[in-house]
């Protein structure tokens, strides 16, 4: 018999981008940790029932791009961009785990504040070094996350702590991947940093070996004026950015996440649009670093398939609701003084974005709708006292949580069906 | 004998906007609740120690400019523009505190909940309610707190159940101001709304009150482009926006803040500077009403006289720590899109802004020189566990704050020497 599990509260979720969904004091049910459906009434027959009545319930949410070794100085250097950043704090900052003693310490604070946060998939990158990129998956699959973290590729155009010898980056790779596939929840990407940091031969065997595993590929693409003009200087032979990983099998001929995607020509979107690639929009890291603003209204009009992601530590907060709250705003910036046809972000597309949008990259996650995965939050919105709050919908309560509670620790939440708070 | 208070913490503060000064395990002496000065050692003589050892301790943050009866519904209704969003839900919700009783309970939660953030002074609009404006001075002076509060006058383009009856009107501000000078530590300010919502008659007569019992004077300027345009339109005599309060006395010939000063001219800027008139940038606000980016870097050059304000609830937070990060963040975009000759703010210039910038306002406040206000933050960065803290300078532990942990609870708070928290 299947196992049935009941969630009491106020359920919100989108299933489109243009609206939401919800139930007040209503039921979502979970058959063997995963959703049938939300109803107005506790479902007939036997049922664990948990009752968080009064509190918002929604879909986890899906930070599409983060850097987990770079968590530690999330807030800090924040007066730079990107190229000079990367040299002055974050290369020397990453050669720090090839010590695995300061990786467990560093990536235990890293799982305790991601458990802790409304996030429950991530797609996350590590750094070159194995043993420590194998323990970081050991430690968020201990936490009970799910979702996939990469042993950074890279062997050109970075300090010599940093840099690879490229076949020995190869040989890495393969044994990394074989060591990976122990665990359950946290599986591997392949994780080129971004081509300026990788030679052509080394992004060749990482298509090679995608295709030949069958796995996903994430990367950068397009985030700072001053990279995409460098990758033009390094591979003149290419059409574009995106062209070098379409070139090399890393853009969509397995499921690929690209990073960022500020400043894109028409031909990119197209190839991304086809290729079916997920873009991580990152507005956070994208203001912090001078970078620009992604045009995330052109991805949704032309059907690309787009999550939010903090990417730390060119994002400050680790946050997803401040994500959303972020998307809308650099989306107005953008409206305002770049191109007024590309209408702001509402709070439901926003909202979409975080939830089903990134989650869609890991299966049938971030929705309530019947199949998905059992990902759910329990916000305590009585926690924050307001006068208003009897007078307001379920979105506005949703809306309101997002502007000003972005940091609350979450009352509750479940991955694929198991509480891990 | 003067009563000797000393703080002991990692102490930190800026004179200038160019650069912090800092004193790791220091010493913060304050004479009847007047700083004397920072020091390396313990005073001899006999004081009172207070022992915030290994927390960061800061001036107290000036919030210049927000809408008391606007946070309740702060986070809500982001989807829209000014003039809309003022129509609305601002003007209909305001309406409600002619009604005594609501207003008690929605000023208590708003006084609870900045008597427990990082704001120590703040210049404040009610609505057009005496009653209910007496009595969110009332209990902000209860709380500790410091500041302005006005009673709004408004007598055009305004639904009926916020538009005074002009000659009404400018008995009730004569009125309000006769009572309202019984608080001592909160102080009355002339508040017309904007030129859209006040007639000229209205606006002579408050540039007379303010001269005549000499008291300052706050109001919006420039904030959105359609605004300006309808200003124009309602004062075709006047040379621009701002113009039209010189006309009237109220720009200047008392203390005065100009709220925002997104879409100023250069005439404009001048007149600013020559007046002494303070803005209140409001970068939150800015943003979520897609108002625009205001030139800060421009105000800073020219020297006129800046601060930082939240604009509840145009802005979503009361975080002074988020309208510092948030400044830096719009001055990147500004300096991306607009006018690359604007360099984005650096950490220190805006908490500069928050801190002794707009706190000058209220005299010597905002600073731990010899002479200063006891307006003072304890911030116990500790809470957050980081394994780099031990490496990081105090500037550095500051800035890492502010991105991380903006709506964080103050250890403690002093107020003009007064412990509040």
């Amino acid at each position: 018999m299947k196992k049935c599990v009941v969630l009491k509260g106020d359920i919100i979720w989108t299933e489109s981008p243009d609206r939401f969904e919800y139930q007040e004091d209503g039921y979502l049910v979970l058959e063997d940790s995963v959703v049938t459906g939300v109803y107005p009434k506790a479902p007939e027959g036997e049922h664990e029932l948990l009752d968080f009545s009064g509190s918002l319930v929604t879909p986890g949410l899906t930070d599409l791009h983060l850097h987990a070794p770079q968590h530690q100085f999330a807030g800090l250097f924040m007066d730079e961009e990107l190229l000079q950043w990367l040299e002055r704090h974050t290369f020397p900052y990453e050669s720090r785990f090839a010590d695995s003693s300061y990786a467990l310490k560093a990536y235990r604070s890293f799982v305790s504040d991601i458990a802790g946060s409304a996030t429950t998939r991530s797609a996350v990158f590590a750094t070159i070094h194995s043993d420590a990129t194998l323990l970081l998956m050991k430690l968020m699959e201990e936490a009970g996350l799910s979702g996939y973290v990469g042993k950074v590729s890279m062997d050109r155009n970075s300090p010599d702590s940093l840099r690879e010898e490229t076949e020995e980056a190869i040989r890495d790779e393969e044994q990394f991947l074989d060591e990976a596939s122990a665990f359950r929840n946290i599986k591997p990407i392949i994780t080129p940093r971004f081509v300026p940091s990788c030679s052509d031969r080394l992004l060749e065997a990482l298509g090679k070996i995608a295709m030949e595993r069958n796995l996903p590929v994430q990367s950068h693409l397009d985030e700072n004026v001053s990279e995409v003009e460098w990758v033009r200087s390094l591979c003149p032979w290419s059409s574009s950015y995106a062209d070098v990983y379409r070139h090399f099998g890393l853009l969509g001929d397995t499921p690929t996440i690209m990073a960022h995607v500020v400043w894109p020509s028409d031909d990119e979107l197209g190839m991304l649009l086809e290729r079916g690639v997920y873009v991580a929009h990152s507005p956070s890291s994208n203001t912090n670093l001078s970078s620009g603003i992604a045009p995330v209204r052109r991805f949704l009009d032309m059907g690309i398939k787009t999550g939010l992601a903090t990417d730390i530590a060119g994002g400050s907060s680790l946050s997803m609701f401040r994500m959303i709250t972020d998307a809308i705003q650099v989306s107005k910036l953008r409206c305002r003084f770049i191109d007024s046809s590309e209408k702001p972000l509402r709070f439901s597309e926003a909202f979409y974005l975080a939830s089903k949008g990134g989650g869609s990259f890991f299966g049938n996650v971030g929705s309530f709708e019947k199949g998905y995965d059992g990902d759910i939050l329990v916000l305590d919105d009585k926690a924050f006292p307001s006068v208003l709050r009897p007078e307001l919908s379920v979105p506005e309560r949703l809306e309101m949580y997002a502007y000003r509670h972005p940091d609350a620790p979450v009352s509750a939440k479940f991955v694929k069906g198991r509480r891990i708070i």
